[in-house]
């Protein structure tokens, strides 16, 4: 990390507790010399964790919510009796400018709709995205938006394949990303009315990406793309799929190596082999996720994370601050309003 | 199997060519003693490759078919041309009661449309749908459908759920399977409004189903319920998704039993384990997609399957055949257009 950076933090959100959020910040500043972190959530709760690790408390300040909001809750509740919940004051340190990443393992509908109203969504995006970055035989891909809508137009769709590839030229350090747009073919004749147009549109609209046309469901693990994009209602199936699939697999992997004597011995000579691949396959290994849109930077841990979980998400919500992916996303997005604007890619 | 049954056979789809086609039958004599084939395709191609094997054509007959339908053809294009294909004819055969069941490894959607053509859709059905087996921690589930629609709304959605229902009882022999509806949360508010609207229908119909309302991604290789429902476009990439993601763990799995020499020792020791764990993950052991709502039994094997591929496909378009899906799937229809049409579940 190259300066200093402030995250602001739901310590209430998640199914595990503070606790987990507390180990994590003590793994994180030591890879993150220079960030600080701001604490938000049940004092009498968050005070004891650092009676050992007192000196944590140089970087982190602990400040009071008396609320929190609950992994059920509708979005639309929380968003109406939540001001005194460790969500909403979390948020609330970035719209301050306080810190300059929010970070909750929180309800993810709540995170959404509380970080819509506090900090907007950027100017020209209808809707905020959420991203996340996955596993894939070459490398990496942002897959996007898995879940923060729950039906997307090809105007939308365009949207987030420009927020995408702002993301991956700020997060992967591509020059020109590759963009493909799920679809259930590769041929142009394939897919629904809203997948057709978003397509006609990227392809006629000049941005610093490499728009790959339609990909399929398994483009995602072969890496076919560096960024792809889908609504939010099929990305986040599709990534629950494959996390399902993993761990089908990894169930299927652990009986087999159990089944005989002699696959246990080869277990246990691969035993090394088999641990590096595990912690491969470990989905905690993949951070969280981030709302792409609005008007400061989001990212959300998966709700049953543990202290590794979080603290992998704890490194993306720096990487992506650092980057500054927001700025990235305003230029390239007034390119695409502009030509739409000009016609160029009306027709 | 228990009685005589007459397997129409589109002998030239597929990137395989007939050759894996003839292989497959040879497997499937011996398992279905009482069956009979039907083999539509280039008599001058498919002739030579019963020269070794002329005992076959006791139970194969051939039909020279003049042409074909390849992979990339649009299908309504194929359907207007395609009278001479050995997709249609394999078809034809069904429709004149020649056959009970036809196998394809051709173009999906040509194979749709002609299906579609010649057989017609059940009544009440707008479109079939097309369904799968898959592998779960706890047995098998049937996903539809799977692509052979691009968007579904809720009534189409509820047909998927009446069809996969009377498929599982036939085929999984399963009383009154459990049937949920994919979408991005398992709560009632969660998803668009044709998941909502399709969930309340199959509330409040009685059929021989226990409805186990929303389920997510990762259900599906959970296990979570014996048939799982949504649209062809989200079907088709969580099915696919799946397959990436089982291909890039796989490969995952041999890269790091390569890696040092103890784990390539433990490989060694471990290779009946990791073959059979191979022989599971295999896709073709999973035969191939069901057109379900075709007044016609009409099987789908990969368009890339082999031999092995194939046969399971002939064995799975033997036993839906044999199952009497069709009726069963007429049957409980009329329940749900009758509970609709009294208004028990329309409000």
């Amino acid at each position: 990390m190259a300066r200093e950076l402030t995250v602001s933090i739901d310590a209430m959100g998640g199914d595990a507790g503070p606790g987990v959020v507390v180990t994590a910040i003590a793994r994180s500043v030591l890879r993150h010399p220079l960030a600080k972190f701001i604490l938000h959530g049940d004092e009498a709760k968050l005070k004891p964790l650092f009676a050992k690790r007192s000196k944590l408390l140089d970087r982190v300040s602990i400040r009071h919510a008396p609320d929190r909001v609950s992994m059920e809750e509708r979005p639309s509740i929380a968003l109406r009796r939540g001001r005194n919940t460790s969500m909403w004051r979390a948020i609330e340190s970035v719209k301050t400018k306080e810190a300059e990443v929010v970070l909750s393992a929180g309800n993810t509908g709540a995170l959404m709709a509380m970080g819509m109203f506090q900090l907007g969504v950027l100017d020209g995006i209808a809707r905020p995205a959420l991203a996340v970055i996955l596993p894939t035989r070459r490398g990496q891909v942002i897959v996007l938006d898995v879940g923060a809508n729950v039906q997307s137009d090809a105007e939308q769709l365009v949207d987030f394949a420009v927020m995408g590839e702002a993301f991956a030229r700020a997060i992967l350090n591509l020059e020109r990303p590759s963009v493909g747009l799920l679809n259930v073919g590769s041929e142009d004749v394939k897919g629904n009315d809203a997948v057709k147009r978003a397509a006609h549109i990227l392809r006629n609209v000049s941005l610093p990406m490499e728009f790959s046309g339609f990909v399929e469901g398994d483009d995602i693990a072969e890496g076919s793309a560096d960024v792809i994009v889908t609504d939010g209602f099929t990305g986040n199936i599709a990534l629950k799929t494959a996390e399902g699939t993993a761990r089908l697999i990894s169930g299927y992997l652990r009986g087999a190596l159990r089944r005989s004597f002699l696959a246990r011995m080869g277990a246990v000579l691969a035993s090394g082999a088999l641990s590096a691949l595990r912690r491969k396959l470990d989905p905690r290994a993949f951070g969280g996720g981030v709302f792409l849109g609005l008007n400061g930077v989001v990212v959300k841990a998966h709700g049953s994370t543990d202290a590794l979980g979080f603290a992998s998400a704890l490194d993306m919500a720096i990487d992506v601050a650092e980057a500054g992916t927001i700025n990235r996303i305003i230029a390239d997005h007034a390119t695409v309003v502009s030509a739409l604007s000009t016609g160029a890619a009306a027709s």
